[in-house]
Order: structure tokens, then sequence, then C-alpha cells
């Protein structure tokens, strides 16, 4: 349709009309029986006959159904408005890649393009439009446990996932591309900053560290051509996403330029209410409308007041049309005008959803992420003709998908049992489950263990323990685990701790117990597959953290990129009290960002710095030289980062902030070259009257394989204020 | 000298002599022989001569020392600008009050107003002019040690505070008046609220929560006529308060009308380099006077580069005469003029500094700032009839003063043991020091304890693990002191928990384990006097929580006065996972604020409301009303608390705020009626345009004795928005 055919179209259409396609309704509504009215339609104060307007719908598949769904709508549709599919594909649809964390530390954007382009294939032919993803909140809290679907701490690291996720599921031509899905850039904005890590807690943040810090990756998404916005549950300057409008009219569209569709988030716009913001659904729905949301999810501030709003002049005519413009164009920029169907095709998704190919890619992406944390005496790779105990939490063994993966299924999972079968026999595995509900364990429990050469402990968080509404107070492993595990040391053998969680955990109570850990985070279907070919050295582990992992819950929020103090501790003034420390524990973290080893090793040459200037500018740009050499004995890949920090600032700089990275493949004493180059651009920040720009001055150049291992160069650059 | 007379002296200074003005050192300074130049002189480049010039010295007392400095001074002095004596008194000269968090908890601001009355006198007596406190930063995170200093996570309560140790301080007549010594108002601002409670850290917080939570206690202090406001360590909005000018000169100076003079914390304008915001000193130096500070303590930015930044045009003159202005008018209105040693009094001082009269007072206060935070079965008070087994860690039984209690001597203390004392015979005591060294106790240690009938286990943080520099990641008791209560659990014998410490402490592990917990604080001078008295019930026990104590770090920053969410955890969906809290933790603290309990019991009649129109405005004016009984065996005092709640607002209230309170003794079946009054301006807050007003609509009133065990009645009030 073009643009003259569908303001037609909005000319057409009716108030009531109007008002439905800022509804969204979940998928049950339309499993109810139509002569009902009890239970969540009831709630929503929905009839039938409402319904037939709503204009989207949520968190129901299968291209069958959805077709279905759609034939009928469209033969009770007076104008032919096809329906909206909307689901959280989050990381995966049946095929399960890893958690969004997991997926970060591959450091490896194309792979979570590669990653976000089979989930949207998936979703796509099973009839799916939209998937609400990516969320690309920066996060620094371990305790809140939606950190797992967020790509960890580093603003330029997000920004990089934001962009990889949007045109992995949007592809080249969201139109005519029946294999992608329209991307929903979440949750604006702050939501991944909760006080004290609490789920949905206020969000408490300077407007200049939201720009400089939590702003950016929204726009990365954003410039990406994300379709779609979501608000977020949290208050911001006091006043939740979802009603406020500065946030929302000023920043979301003007500054960064958003004109998609702007959707709440699950029944937020109901939930001004217990917010304290509205008094009632009818001023939510007002508030929201005001602050610029298009579609409301699932409560029905617009559903039951908008007309009335409108009667009454409290909300404009024009609000109204804007909204229903924003979500008519979505519609048209799917292509469902012309073909309501769009990917839905029952064949395809036969064939397609859950293949081999696509499983494939999994195992690739969970090989990536997997990070190891210590592997002392080389106790990995294990080798063929060692016995194996392996000790899993029991009913935790397909626990592998982690939280968002609503179509995975953990029975057509690879549980670390399964993966130890593709490189030894049965008979080479002596497999114990612990109880998490039972405290003690039979005395003889570790007889058979003792036969083993080597231990195998797959531990760590539960799929329940992750994700949305699982805050965690203490970030520990489980007591039971933690016990587990100093039995296990009493035997004196070999001990690998494959850890499964989507957070950063404390391990301060288990990393001296244990001689290798390899971070397995939720790795989705493959799971089995990828730790049985990292653990047997068939993949050399090549992850690095992009979220620090504290040594106490008492450390957090914990980062690397943390501004600097008046009295920083430093390596020579450890004796002094009366610094920027506890008392009682290290600042830096148990393992710092950008940190993973590789059962080979990689050396560093001297970095070398060129300065020149820019000719139109006549600022200098930097180019930092360094060679990487694979000094070990196997294939294996580096994460070389580049990181800067701003000696003098018009506001106090980071002590450390990622510009650059390469993760590069050599073979055993193979030699790389790296190039970063960094301009002007590169080093501009926020100043405290929210411009932004640059002076010139001394910066410190890093250069190494984690956040903490660096060489250091510092330069002295000439740079121009921005006008 | 009057105004003319001033600006005449001000005409007649070199720029040398103005700088010197601003230039504050320590008194050991004045110790160092004048042909040497080393050490602190020497770092700070510092001349026998350039030291002449110098216009405050800060930390060194005692009125024939002082009466000695100020006379050499003057004899060098070209225009007879007499020096300025400063220094910290926090909570007592030599009469050591409980510390400041301590002081809170009596909820008797004109008992804070005498201890700082007393220590005014004896500060002025041994020669000091200016002390720096009240220390007025609200705290909500139990982790940075400095939460001993504050009054609390409560802005109305810090506000009464912050004024009545300012007119404790300052007197009513601060020239005429040689007991009287200037207050200082700090830290200016923020500073209570480092990120993870890491001592000095970068403070993260929107302007809005500043203005509303943060701000009241510095204005407050302020229009008590505070002489003197204390810049802060931290940055704020990414700068240093000591560089941040639109803190300074707007806030600070305009919005809160401070007019007199701005001094930096110790060496915190040199601090501005490792901040990364000064390249060097003299950049340090013009970016604190372009932010309006005074007085530059012990950093030679000012000192050494005033004067050529004049030169160069980089700083004006009028700011010089600004800030000497404002330092010559601090002198004069001190009446240094006229008498340029003051209160200094060698004999006053030998009489009153440390007095039987003001360790009385100090006693008093001690014993009101205990609270009772657990008795089961009653066990508290003691009987004089019984055996007492003492347990007190080795050296920390005179370690009662707290931080910041400078000239107190732990010596002159009372010790728990000798407050015991005053009750019973040594005879019928057992006492039992634990060594924190070592880790095992012989075998038989418990044998003697045995024989008691209730054990006093006096343990918690020892002054060192308190106080600035003191931020602890772990905020429960020693390792080594939970492991004595749980073997002192073992004798089933009565257990009485005394506690000293600055901080709200995670108590989950032992609160199980005893049977009394008295939170005694560092309750100074008169510890065991107090304590004795409250054990033996010569003393009711009254104090109530100004902080919250949480049940764990991982809930940490935890506060009454919370935000609510859009998905608040209530007592009818404790089984929801969707909502904000944690999988593992209540959210409630162990005891929140206003709680504490009492030997006797009081019960509340309903709540009774009445609401009238204010004649001028024609908005409502409310009148709550209850009626509270002793309907316990012994007299005692209970703090009556009127919380409210704005239903609805523009942006989002806080769950409680706490509007009133008073504080009765009530004799065994005593019955009083408590009205608390309540206003449009009691119920105005901080909209998003950093606008103050109120809106018309519901507010719930709860009145109880503490913010948890409140009843609730809603009431509609008719309020006007302010033009």
């Amino acid at each position: 349709m073009d643009t003259t055919q569908l303001k037609h179209l909005l000319g057409e259409m009716t108030r009531a009309e109007k008002i439905g396609q800022m509804v969204q309704l979940a998928g049950e509504f339309y499993k109810e029986e139509d002569s009902e009215n009890t239970g969540p339609m009831h709630e929503m104060n929905m009839t039938p006959k409402k319904m037939t307007v709503s204009g989207s719908v949520l968190g129901i598949s299968g291209a069958e159904t959805l077709i279905n769904i759609q034939k009928e709508h469209l033969a009770k549709s007076r104008l032919g408005i096809p329906l909206l599919f909307m689901a959280d594909v989050v990381h995966g649809y049946r095929t399960i890649f890893p958690v969004p964390l997991a997926m970060a530390s591959t450091w490896q954007p194309e792979l979570v393009e590669e990653s976000a382009n089979v989930s949207a294939t998936e979703a796509a032919v099973s009839g799916l439009h939209v998937t609400f993803a990516p969320m690309v909140d920066l996060v620094r809290d371990a305790r809140w446990g939606r950190v797992m679907e967020s790509t960890g701490e580093d603003p330029y690291l997000n920004q990089l996932y934001a962009r990889a996720f949007v045109r992995g599921y949007q592809g080249q031509d969201l139109k005519n591309d029946p294999f992608s899905v329209a991307a929903c850039v979440k949750h604006f904005a702050g939501y991944g900053a909760p006080v004290a890590g609490r789920e949905y807690n206020t969000v408490e943040l300077s407007e200049r560290t939201l720009k400089e810090m939590y702003l950016p990756a929204y726009q990365a998404g954003i410039s990406e051509g994300s379709k779609l916005v979501m608000t977020a549950f949290n208050s911001l300057e006091g006043v939740p996403a979802t009603a406020n409008k500065p946030l929302m009219r000023e920043t979301l569209r003007k500054e960064l330029g958003f004109e998609g569709v702007l959707i709440s988030d699950w029944a937020s716009v109901g939930e001004l209410i217990p917010h304290g913001i509205a008094k009632d659904l009818k001023q939510a729905g007002e508030l929201a409308i005001q602050a610029g949301v298009d579609i409301e999810m699932m409560t029905g501030g617009y559903l039951n007041y908008l007309n009335e709003l409108i009667d009454e002049g409290k909300v404009s005519e024009e609000l109204l049309n804007e909204a229903v413009w924003r979500i008519l164009t979505l519609k048209n920029e799917l292509g469902l005008f012309e073909n309501p169907y769009r990917g839905a095709n029952s064949e395809l998704e036969n064939n397609l959803v859950f293949s081999k190919e696509h499983r494939e890619k999994a195992r690739i992406v969970a090989e990536e992420s997997i990070v190891l944390l210590k592997n002392e005496k080389q106790v990995l790779p294990l080798t063929h003709h060692q016995k194996v105990a392996l000790i899993v939490p029991e009913d935790q063994s397909k626990d592998v998908l982690g939280p968002w993966s609503w179509k995975g299924e953990p029975s057509e999972s690879v549980s670390v049992y399964e993966g130890l079968l593709n490189h030894i026999s049965k008979e080479a595995i002596v497999v114990k489950t612990i109880d998490h509900s039972k405290n003690d364990r039979p005395k003889d429990w570790l007889d058979d263990v003792s036969t083993a050469d080597v231990i195998v402990a797959a531990l760590g968080e539960s799929s329940y323990m992750s994700g949305e509404g699982a805050s965690r107070s203490n970030i520990k492993l489980p007591a039971e685990q933690i016990q587990v595990i100093k039995e296990l040391r009493t035997l004196n053998k070999p001990i690998v701790l494959i850890l499964f969680n989507g957070r950063p955990l404390d391990l301060t109570d288990v990393v001296q117990d244990v001689d290798s850990i390899l971070e397995a985070w939720f790795p989705g279907t493959e799971a089995g597959t990828a730790i049985g070919n990292i653990l047997y050295g068939t993949k050399n582990p090549s992850g690095k953290l992009t979220m620090s992992f504290p040594r106490a819950v008492g450390q957090v929020p914990l980062y690397y990129n943390q501004d600097n103090t008046g009295r920083p501790l430093t390596a020579y003034n450890q004796e002094d009290k009366y610094l920027s420390r506890y008392l009682d524990v290290d600042n830096r973290p148990l393992f710092p960002f950008g940190y993973g080893l590789s059962y080979t090793q990689f050396s560093y040459s001297p970095m070398k710095v060129t300065l020149s200037k820019s000719e139109r500018e006549q600022t200098d740009k930097i180019i930092v030289e360094t060679t990487i050499t694979n000094s070990g004995k196997v294939t294996g890949s580096e994460v070389v980062q580049l990181y800067i920090r701003d000696k003098v600032g018009q506001v106090v700089r980071p002590i450390k902030e990622l510009k650059r990275f390469k993760k590069i493949l050599l073979e055993p004493g193979e030699v790389a070259t790296i190039l970063f180059e960094l301009n002007q651009q590169d080093l501009e920040y926020v100043h405290q009257d929210l411009s932004v720009s640059v002076e010139s001055g001394e910066f410190d150049l890093m250069i190494g394989s984690n956040s903490e291992e660096v060489e250091t160069t510092t330069v002295y650059l000439e740079l121009k204020k921005n006008e």
C-alpha cells in the first residue's frame, strides 16, 4: 500500500476501529468460548464484539492457528485491516540459542545476528510478525534476574549487539522477506538499573549517566531500524516510563529519532495505578497516550476509556490518529495489506523449525559463548580414557534452555550427559544426581564417585532462579551445591565445575575447591553437545565475560567502567584506610569484564601508537597496532580488547572504556597484526550540560586480553571541541 | 566591627593576604620547626613565610595552645586579622555523646541540641571557633561506614536534627556567647549515597530525588543559620562537588540561599586531580574558586596558584574578594576582631571540659538512644539476684566512643562491666573475653559461663569498623562472634545481646539465638552507665531506629520511604513471582524504621481525623488525633509516629513518609491524647519539572509505633496547586 492509500484507509476508520488498533490481547482470549465472558476477558471488560476491533495479538503461534485467526478476523473486519501477531522470541523460537548474556560472551555480533536470523525464520514461518526483542538494557547489578536477557555492562558492546539483533530479526527487506520479523527494542528506558537489583524497582539515574551509558544501545537499535520500542516497567525521574512524556516525546522521539510503534510492556499501562500515578484505568490510558504509547498491552485503558477521553476533550483526535498511523505503517511495512498471512506456512514450519541446520547454528553459538574461568594444572581438556563422575542436580539435567524459551522443549535439548556420550562410552561415566530438597546424602554417595579419574559437576541456577521476576539477594551457588563441592574436594580428584546460570555469581566460596570452571550460562538446545566438545577439546573455549563477576554481593553494583574517585585504591596504597574501598573485600571483581581463558596461550607484542591529523577537522586520528601470537599448542581464538581512559575531562571519566575489539582465530605459532583506528568521535562524551564533546588532552590507550590485564600507552591528543 | 570597617579592612589587604585567608592548614604545621620544610609543609610547597598569611587552622585545640598561636599570628599579621580555629567536634569534644545515628534514635531533637551545646561549650573554652558538624547527609546504604555520622534515612527527621545541631552549636548569639562555635553543614551534596556503599564513590541521583530527599536537611541547617557548609568528596552528575559550579552557585547559593563560608573537605581541591577533572593543582584551584569554594583545606591550589590565575585573567579579582569577604564576615560574626581569643580560657577549660554535669547529659542522651530490638520472655530487665556472665571481645571493653571522638579518652569512658557494677557486685559477674585473633577457644571456656543465670554478650563492631573509610561489603557481626553466640546458645541460658556498632547490621544469623537485643550503638563516655541502667530497668528503653536494619546485605539500599512500583508485593500476593521482590528474601527489613521496644506496652485508640478549610487558601487542614495508654506496669516513653501516603501523584510517591512524631513519657495506666496537625505545605512534593506543589486527592494517614505497625485512614483532601 502506498502512503496515499494508507492515509485514505485511516480516513475511513471509525474512532472505535482506530482505538481497536491500539489494543493488544493475549492469544488466550482467542481460545475462550465466544459466549463466555469470564477470566481475562472479564477482567479487561472485554466482549466478543470489542475483540473484533483489536489490532494485535501476543503470545500465540503456529502457522495454521494464526492463518485461521487472521482469516476469521478479516472476515469480520469492516475495512480488512489484518491483525499483528507478536511474541517473545528472545534467544530462539524452538531452536534455542544461549541466553543473550551468554551470546554476548562470544564477542561476535555476527553470530548474534545469525541467531536472530534463525529465530526470525522459525518465528515467521510459524506466523509471527513481531518479536519483543532485543532487550538492550545496560546492566550493572547481578542481583537482577533479567541480566540474562541483556548483553552486559558495556555501552559500546551493547550498541553492536543491539544492531546485530535488529539486523538479524528484520533482515534486509522486511516487506518482502517472509523469513523476517519486526524487532522491538526494549525497555525504554533504564529498566536494567533497578534500585538494590530488585525487579521492577525504581531507577535512580542522573540525566547525564542515562545519556552516556544507557541510551546508546537503544539509539543503536533504533538507528538500525527497529520498528518497535517497548516501554520499561520502572519509573525514571519519578515517573513510570509508560507515562513519562518527556522521556518518550523528547528523548525517544526527538533526540533518538524514533518514528515507529511504541508499545507498553505487559499491563504497564494498568500498572500506572499501583505506581500511584493514575487514580484509575481511565487516567492511566490518558497518561499513556499523552506520553505517546501507541499500543497498550493487556490492560483496557485505551479499549474502555479512550473514546470517552476524546469526547471529554482530554485527549485529542490528533493523538489518536498519530498512534494509529504508526500502527498502520508498521502493518504496511510488514506487507500485511498485500499478504495478511505473510510468512505463515505450515510446510516450511515443519521443515525449518528446529531443523538440523538451525540446531547446528545453535551449537556453534553455544560453543563460542562458553567462558573458561579457571583451568589449573590443565585439567581441561579431558582425555578419552578418563573415567568421569558426572554430578548434576536432580531434574536439572535438561534445564539448559534458560528463561524466555517459550517454544523450546527441554526434552528436545541435549544434556551434559548426552554431550559426554559423544566423546566417551556410557561405561566410562558415573552419574550422581543431587536432590535439593534433601539435606542429607547417603554416607556412601562418594564411593563410586571416587572410582572416577575426574569429577565433572554441572551445577548452578535452575532457570526458575534466573530471568524476569527472579531477583536474588544472595548470588552464590545454592548452599547445598557449595556443600557438595566441599565434599567432592575431599576425594582429591580433579574437579571441573560447569556452571548453568543467567547472572554473574559470587563464586568466592568454591573457586579454590575446583580445578576448572566452565561458565556455560544457559546454552540452549545444543547445550550438551557444545559442553562436550569443549570438555574434550574438540572446541577450544573463547568466550569472554561482558559482566563483572563480583567477589561478594556486597560489592554490587560492580562494573569495570566505573567513574574514578578522588581517592582511588591502587597497587601502591593498599594499606591506607581513607580510600574508596571496603574494609573486608578487594574492590576488584573475582573475574573481570572481558575475561576468559583458552586451552592455548596468546602473547602480545608491545603496542605501537601512531597519530595523524584528519584532513577535514585537523583533529588527531589514532592508530593502535599490536601483534598477537598463538604461543600454545592448539588452535584458539582470542578477543583483543582496546580500552581508553580520558585522563582529564570536564566530567569524571570512567577508569576504562572499551572502544574496539577483535576476535581472531590463530593456529599454533600463527601471528596476527591487529590495527585499531580511533578518531575524535570515539572519544566524545556527555558533558554536564548534556552536550556531547571532547577536549584535547592526555589519554591512556590500553590493549589486552581482558579489562584488567592491559598494556598502557599515554598519548596527548589534539581534539576539537564541538560547536 | 561594622560593615564599613570590614569593607575598609578588605580594601587594605594585599592580594597575597587575601589568598592567605582562603587557606586552611592542619595544626601539625604549627608544630613543625620553622627552619624545616619537610613532611606536610613540603608537600604543600609551604614556607614559614607563606604560613603567616594563612587564615585558619584545623585539628588543634587547647586554650593555652590556641591563645599562643593566635598571639604569635597577630604579632606577625600586618592587618591584625585573627586566625580561625576549626576542628571535628562531631558528637562531643571530650565528653563524648552517642554517635549521631544513635542520637537520632532518641527522636528528641531537643536532646541533640543540648548535646551540641555541651560540645560547643567544651570546644569553645578550649579555643575552637568552628566545628565541622553537623553531617546531615541522608543515608540508605548500611555498607557505608559513615552512616554513623548521619541521623538516618528520613528527610523530615534529618531536617529537625540538622536544625537542632546548628542551634546547639551556634547558640542564640554567636558573637557574644563565648560558649558557642560556628556550625558547618556537610557534605554538600549527596555524600551519603555512594554507589555500592563504597566510601568516596560516585553518587548517582536524579535531580528530582536530590531535591526531594537529600537537599531538605542541608536547607534546614542553612535556614537555621549555619555559618559554614562543607563540600562533599563525591561527584554528582559527573562532577566532584568541590568543582561543581551549578551545584554550588545555583543550588547552594541561589536555591538554598546560603551566604556563609563554603569550605572544601580535607584535600578535596587537590583530589580534583585523581578525580580526573583537573590536570594539575593549578587547574584544581581554578575550578574550586569558580565553583565558589571559599576555603581550601589541606591542599595548595589557592596558596600556590591563585595569584598566577588572577594575573592570567583566569580568575577575577571579584571572585577573590567575594570569598575573602565571606571569611572576614565569619570572623566578624564570631567576634574575633573584638576578641581574637574568644572563648579560650584555661580555667573554664579545666572546670567545664568533661565536667560531671556534661557527663550526666551524655548519660541521659545515651539512655534515650539505646534501642531494644528484641525481648522474648521478658528477659530484660535483669534482676539484682541474677548471676551474670559478661562476654566481651578482648580490648573492646572501652571501645565505646565510636569514630570521630578526637579528644574522647577511651580510658575515661565507662565500660559495660563498670556499668554492671552500679547494679550488682563483682562476685555476681563472670567476665569472659573473646580474642578475635584466635579461632579456637579452650574447650572448657563455657564451664563458668554456665554457672551464670543470664548471659550478657556485648559484641558488635570495633570503632575501626565504622565511620569514615570503613565501608563493609559484609554487614554481619564478625564471623567469630556469630560462632560465639551459637556456642552460648547451647547452654540454654537466657542471652542478652548488646550491640556496639555504627551501622544497621544484618542480624539474621543470630536473631533467633538470643532472647534480647539492645542496640547500644557507640554510646560514648557514659556507655556502661547507660547500658547498666537499661539492663536493670532503672531506665526503660525508648529509642527507635532511624535507619532500616536489612535481613541481608543483598537488600541494600533499603529504606522505608521507598517509591512504590507497578507490581508491589503485598500480604495478598506472596505466591506471585512477577512482583517487585527477591526470590530468596522478604522485601521488608528485619527491623524497620521507627522500630524499638519498651519494658512497658502502649495501646493506641482508633485514630480520629478532622478536616477543616484554612481561611486564606481554602485548602484542607488535617487534624489527626489518637489516644495512647501505658497499659503496662512501668513508666516508659513512646514515640508516636504519623506517616502519610499520597495515593496518586504526578510523580511516584513514597509508600510512606514520616510527617510528625511525638515522644511522650507515660506512667503505668496514664493516658495521653496526641494531636497532629498537617496542612498543604506538609503534603507538597517535587514534581518532574522540579517545581514543588501538590494536588487534591486521596491520602492515607497512618499512625503507629513504627513504620510497619500502623493504623490507616484514607481521606480525600482539597488542596491547591501552587502557582
